[in-house]
């Protein structure tokens, strides 16, 4: 089993590749994990359905058909860590191949990759950006995988 | 005016330093603002209550009688970007000299430290380390001023 953070993203700063970087090491320890960048389209809101059109079509070029595919969605359920772990396990046990956690773009994603996901959650009521939210979603990944693990890191 | 983000840690890394000056950097465009680190303490949960006696006397003796406290807690209200922005303004016309934010510890704040507070929110339903809470902090002032200056950094 492989996991996967996919995301688009533009520019990023040298603290967010270290800190993700940082995260993809640790997470390494429990699974095959890695993080993929897709370039997202520069394009402004006036043309927000032909970005996310053509965000969709990176995206599904890179998906498999039997991904199981969560969403970082603002509409997506909101987990506590505890939650987010035992979702990971149930996940874990269905013996899927690849599990990939995607964050869209700054507009989100299109309806047809909401169709696709399997599971959506949302990280916060807040909007952060997407170097935020890509480091916010590995330490969780990582914290899941530490609470089905039972190592002293999280604390409830 | 003058807004800190006060926050309690142990060890930090190379990135998260990079990320915090680098939006203490940005925020300075818009007002005097710095992050202050108290040092946490190490002690684990079977001490917890004197753990958090202990650095609620670091916090208070930080803290100046007419400082208006914010508290990051997870028991605070779950604002969107957008409503912590009006809170932020409401906050910025009171008068105030200091607007402290406050990070608690591992294992969050002493009640005393929660009276003092004017005002909650929570970052998430998820539960973050103290290096990804200060970080997510420090990104939602500094959109909530985006927003406020009408700057094209925020997506409704």
């Amino acid at each position: 089993m492989k996991i996967i953070l996919l995301n688009l993203n533009s520019a990023s700063e040298d603290w967010s590749q270290k800190a993700v970087a940082f995260y993809e090491k640790k997470l390494s320890h429990f699974i095959d994990f890695s993080v993929i960048s897709l370039k997202s389209e520069n394009l402004n809101r006036q043309q927000k359905e032909l970005r996310l059109k053509k965000e969709e079509e990176k995206i599904f070029n890179y998906l498999k058909a039997d991904d199981y595919l969560v969403l970082f969605d603002e509409k997506g359920k909101n987990l506590t860590s505890l939650q987010l772990s035992k979702e990971l396990n149930q996940i874990l046990i269905s013996g899927k191949k690849r599990i990939v956690f995607l964050i869209g773009g700054a507009f989100g994603v299109s309806d047809e990759v909401k169709k696709k996901a399997a599971f959506k959650i949302s990280l916060s009521n807040l909007t952060f950006n997407h170097l935020i939210a890509e480091i916010v979603a590995l330490e969780q990944i990582y914290r899941g995988f530490a609470i089905l693990k039972n190592l002293p890191y999280h604390n409830e």
